[in-house]
């Protein structure tokens, strides 16, 4: 079993004169920033400001790429013809690498958020589309996503470096995938569990299912989300039980870029 | 004299399904492409199109930042904070950069676009915001404005090249200002004299201005309009006038990026 | 049989610099103008010309409304939430209604718009969200869909009169549904055979099918496509086929604004 | 003296997953809502909800007009042509009046948002396109602007009931206009003082300025801020002032919608 973790959190959500989550409180807690690219949420100020906070605090720097959709904040499913979504990904890690370049950093990986991260879960087409961006891009890029994921599939084949994602606040069934919002153990809010759970993640590559079993889940990182209430101090636990437990938070990619 | 001038137009000004302009046809007369952003005019899809259409041709990419206006096509002054306009002056041309590295090129220098051009010529705080941003970005990069402008002043402080732009159908007064728009004589539109008056102003540095005298233009790129109407023909005209009087018709830069 | 039919067509489709089609030609032909109302295509100068256009040749003006995405011309479809969606619908159907109004007319119907259309013909969720919206804003409204479809159907249960569509330039299947686009048959091109079909369909309610066929279609209004080359002759030709067989082209809706 | 005065307050400026301000509990203690209209500000769900809040407590609906600027939050001037902003004020009226038309209630006032309030206040182009644009949707509106200022000149010309309005938190000076945002004393924070001030401004009139003086100040309305930390305090704490000295804080229209 790995004796580290990835810690990400959403960042540079802000738009205009709308705030969006502490990014300077979560800074101080994760090893890995997805960094919104303006199409379902940052503009370029908040985006270079996330960006510079990320990096004068070392924490690595990924591209949150999304569908255009501010108004729905990129959580709808938007069925883009691909070579538009290879085009809009394109863009979206173009504008935030050149952003980090000016800043002396680099984007080290991608994330899809939100409706597309759960499409590009499922779906070859789109899953291809984004993998195939992020590697005429860069193919020394990383992506992450849901273990065992089209997305992941798609980024091997691509040549991409590829990270399974586990959610610190959410439950799973037994073949591993996330229980519905629409049922009941979807999200967890107690960070004492949480937290507990997470370290067991680490040590034995394994969490506990709705049903009482455990389920083998492939996460090199984990999602704390960034956004809601109470998000904060989530992730504080969850940082403060790995720390405790001698379970080194830092990002899958070394400090050349190359992924560990 | 020079014996060689470059020739710009603004290309990838279309948007989702309304199409802008013959860009195929233009980069078989220019040798530099403003390309839009995505603020003004331009998607990802479109601009990826228009800088492969550029690159495969060995036209000079330039990114054509603007206000963030579709609605308006960046035709109209927005009281933009600095601060901001620096940031989204940096996104676009990160966006547009990166698109270009994605097909093996690479942005070579910046032209503001519409009102933000306007603004930039007299407006030492909106001249200042962009050449900051394009200096941190790369200053090895080249500033198109009009000659005499404050944004090239600021270029020149930021480090970077600046280069003088001539437009080919407007008239000047005598102090070597454009004709009004709303004044006679501000747009020409016989193919034939404007093609004349380029090749003077590439032979001796000046044009006749509406009075009836001579001016002094310090350009060595002239814009030729993409999106009216005979648009294409009128860029076709000029090329050829400056073909047949022996004017090579080139970019500013040489092939490895550094000012001609 | 009857011996009248609608004819309508998309329009008030610009947006800011980018035309798109010919609003006047059009409305010298149709009898139904489906006006978009900002969230698809349209910006308020221009939807206010094509509303003032409308009124003034006595066409009827209709919503267009759409899924809010400019970049995508409202032709992908979005998985937006109902509640979302109805006040979505509400919001486009006020700002057009309002300016008819300050025009002296009024909007007498309304017509979803691109891939919003083709969802809802099938889809009872979105279906119920907009028919909701328009007889929340009016119930003296009409619907123009795909005859058989979810949305004509939501739209009755609404308290909303039910128009059904035919589409002059489309290929029918056996079962009444339109051939798809990526089968042969799909589009028709000859402006004299889609003619001679339109005037068959309103002599005998059903049109011919690609496997040789007929099929009845419930169509009191008839679809003529604006936007692409050759929209304005089609449309006149099937016009001009209409009148010559003495069949009377008229809105389903009567002077007072009552469904015909 | 008037024993009466409105308090109107900015409503509805949510946007997608972005919250902004209380609604519910402004709505508590003013008299007119300010209701954003999607341009910059709100969405149709959230514009929705508003006025179904608003109308609910019988607090009268205005139309909260802006530039097309989302990423501004319409603080910026745009240098619109009058005929487009004519339309775009029409759209948004519209849209926002058929919103409270479904909820039945009616929008009974304009009040322009940001940069469009102050350019409005000076220029004569702005404040006539906006008067005009509200005057042809609906001669018995009521605009509400700065006292003495063009927007209200405007208005008057255009047949329009034309409110003054007072800032609650903000300095005066001398000649009775607000003290920039870049002096001392422009903005006050003080709950008790500012109650206080407007208690006398409905006694007497008028207000202490900067310099230790009075000036008068003609309003019927008092601007409360509903965006920033402290504003639901600081507006109640002006309502439970003018209560106590038995001021009745009601709309300037009457019931009717006639102006008061």
């Amino acid at each position: 079993m790995t004796t580290w973790i990835d810690l990400n959190a959403d960042l540079g959500e802000s738009f205009g004169q709308w705030p969006m989550g502490d990014d300077e409180a979560m800074l101080d807690i994760v090893s890995s920033a997805n960094i919104a690219c303006g199409f379902h949420a940052g503009d370029p100020t908040g985006i270079r400001r996330a960006c510079a906070a990320a990096l004068e605090r070392g924490v690595v720097v990924g591209a949150h790429v999304g569908y255009r959709d501010l108004a729905g904040f990129g959580r709808r499913y938007i069925d883009v013809d691909p070579v538009e979504l290879e085009a809009d990904v394109l863009y979206q890690l173009a504008a935030l690498d050149g952003i980090c370049r000016s800043l002396g950093g680099r984007v080290r990986y991608v994330k899809p958020h939100g409706a597309l991260y759960n499409t590009a879960a499922k779906d070859d087409v789109q899953a291809t589309a984004v993998a195939t961006a992020v590697a005429t891009y860069d193919p020394s890029l990383t992506m992450i996503g849901l273990p065992g994921s089209r997305l992941l599939a798609a980024a091997e084949r691509a040549g991409l470096s590829a990270v399974g994602e586990a959610f610190a606040d959410r439950g799973y069934t037994a073949d591993g995938s996330l229980v519905s919002r629409r049922e009941p153990g979807a999200v967890l809010s107690d960070p004492e569990a949480v937290s507990s759970r997470m370290v067991d993640l680490v040590r034995s590559g394994s969490v506990p299912t709705v049903d009482g079993g455990e389920v083998a889940v492939d996460a090199r990182t984990i999602c704390t989300h960034g956004d809601s209430p109470g998000a904060v101090a989530m992730a504080r636990a969850v940082r403060g039980a790995l720390d405790a437990a001698g379970v080194a938070v830092r990002s899958f990619v070394d400090p050349t870029g190359a992924a560990a």
